[in-house]
């Protein structure tokens, strides 16, 4: 699931350290972190990383560069609206490049594709990776999957409910239980953790679920693949990439994730969330057109609830679904990962 | 409907004039007959369309672009598989780039990033057209669709089974009938015919919504609109896209596009076709996670039929379905037509 070397990082979110604005930033501190040398904020420079970010325990906090000599890659740790890079970061970046780091951004903008950029990392020789910058080409051709390979997507009411978490946490919640397990990275991010994967949403529409095809069949080598899930069938964005990537890797089981408060989609308060039980027989009818698939638990984000809100919470949408439900960090994967085990089982017969 | 001036085109389909490899250049001949000047295909000069493609009525087929002193656009008239264009007309390109016409191509494989023909044309000051090239990076936003403009969307139950087709028969007989209708183009072809449009299928996925939705806004001063479908919900490669343009058009009411006597889907013949009635109960239940939208009729496509077994399908499908049934060619687009003013009816109260 990790990089197969250590990229000794610096985590760049040099003036907007807030976990909201610091996604990456945190995602990464949180499931890398001995990978992480130091997060770069001059601002903030002695605190540490959990302090700052509320994750990545005793990482340092720096304010320049030269405190982290052995450092040899600097990772854009935000995603900004819009996707720019902010004007003073671009000063950070040149001498990075100019020390021979990699660069490691997940934005939308490409590092690759900008002049000043491009052209000092020519003349440093050192690499810009835009992990969202793919040339997919390929369609689909339902050939070749393992029938015999568990394939676990996460699926969501919304973007931003914990998609990505519930699936790395399943991964290793299996791998612990001594099962042969892989993260399968679709979004910028999850790729940044795995250090692989494919940027599903920056893929053009005919080829989205020829791209999740190859990734599928590249990592069945694996007994169970819990495949990073993206967007909503019910989103008005981004419905799209949720069904190019459910067709294209069509799973075994689902995990339906959701955020325990939210009442509209992320980003577009005048639209109201689909209630789950819609959702759920939306996934597996659209599953169906493919491979019959189910829905066999539900990983509920309750960060907005109080340990005694979330345990309401938990009881009712389990007396609803009749499925297990828990939040992966409060509770801890583990009904979750019984539910994905009986279906190994079950297909494996 | 159509281009705002003459193009007067050379379709060329040298050496590829079936109608299946050459569809491009029957659809364009179908729907835009007055503005060819002729076909070019050397080894059957002396034709006429109609007599190699089966349409396009006397329009001439010639040897060489000499022969057609008057055309200002060549037309690349084939889709071939693998989107390679044909190695002995390169000559013919450059030959018309250097006589300063315009190149028109929907091809996936773009001219404009042909070094010798972007060169030639550079040279020229003449335009290649690649019809699918787009840099859409916005995503839907809900915001400013019209009630009261009725958004008809063709979907179907495999690719190639006449959604374009059904979606210009219905705006054209809408017309005939005076009413402000408008075919809504989302593929190459229908680019090609309509003059404008957006290639759904060549967008990054995270975009195809907000792309389907800026050209319904553009497009929302008439009353009706037939937008173009594409692909279908059960197809392994595609749905992403289907899906993109159903949720970014967000249609009043749907047409279920089939062909009679098709078994598997178009190119993957080891999978089979979900049923019609699965079929329209995915589209219904896909629409209403955006707003609630019926199929209002059945286009059949029954080129595959005698007279006789294409009225008894239409009798069978009509009768399971208590729907309009009818072959756009054969019968004529008015049981739709109907069905399409009834809910114009209902929607504008």
């Amino acid at each position: 699931m990790s990089a197969t070397s250590n990229r000794r990082m610096v985590i760049l979110t040099d003036g907007h350290s807030n976990p909201l604005t610091a996604k990456t930033a945190c995602s990464v501190l949180r499931y890398c972190q001995d990978e992480v040398v130091a997060v770069l904020d001059s601002q903030a420079a002695g605190q540490t990383a959990a302090q700052l970010l509320g994750t990545g325990g005793n990482i340092p906090v720096v304010a320049a560069l030269d405190a982290a000599p052995e450092a040899k890659t600097l990772l854009i740790g935000i995603a900004p609206p819009g996707g720019k890079i902010p004007g003073h970061w671009r000063p950070v970046i040149l001498q990075a490049i100019s020390r021979g780091m990699t660069i490691l951004s997940g934005l939308h903008e490409f590092l690759s594709e900008d002049q000043e950029f491009s052209a000092a990392a020519a003349a440093a020789g050192t690499e810009l990776v835009d992990v969202r910058k793919n040339s997919e080409t390929d369609v689909a051709n339902r050939i070749g999957l393992r029938s015999d390979c568990l394939r676990i997507l996460t699926v969501g009411q919304d973007c931003c409910v914990g998609k990505m978490v519930t699936s790395i946490e399943l991964t290793r919640d299996l791998i612990a239980k001594q099962h042969q397990a892989e993260f399968v990275a679709t979004g910028q991010t999850g790729i940044l953790i795995a250090g692989n994967g494919c940027p599903v949403d920056c893929v053009v529409s005919d080829f989205i679920s020829g791209a999740v095809e190859k990734q599928i069949l590249a990592a069945q080598d694996h007994d169970i693949l819990c495949i990073e899930g993206q967007g909503s069938l019910a989103h008005p964005r981004y419905s799209a990439v949720t069904l190019g990537l459910l067709h294209g890797s069509v799973p075994h089981g689902m995990v339906l994730c959701y955020e325990a408060g939210r009442k509209a989609i992320h980003g577009m308060p005048e639209i109201g969330l689909t209630d789950l039980a819609t959702l759920k027989d939306a996934y597996e009818s659209a599953a169906r057109l493919m491979m019959p698939s189910q829905v066999i638990g539900i990983a509920m984000n309750s960060r907005l609830l109080s340990a005694e809100q979330a345990e309401e919470e938990r009881k009712r949408i389990r007396e609803q679904f009749q499925l297990p439900v828990c939040d992966v960090f409060r509770h801890g994967p583990s009904e979750l990962t019984a539910a994905v085990l009986e279906l190994k089982q079950q297909i494996q017969g």
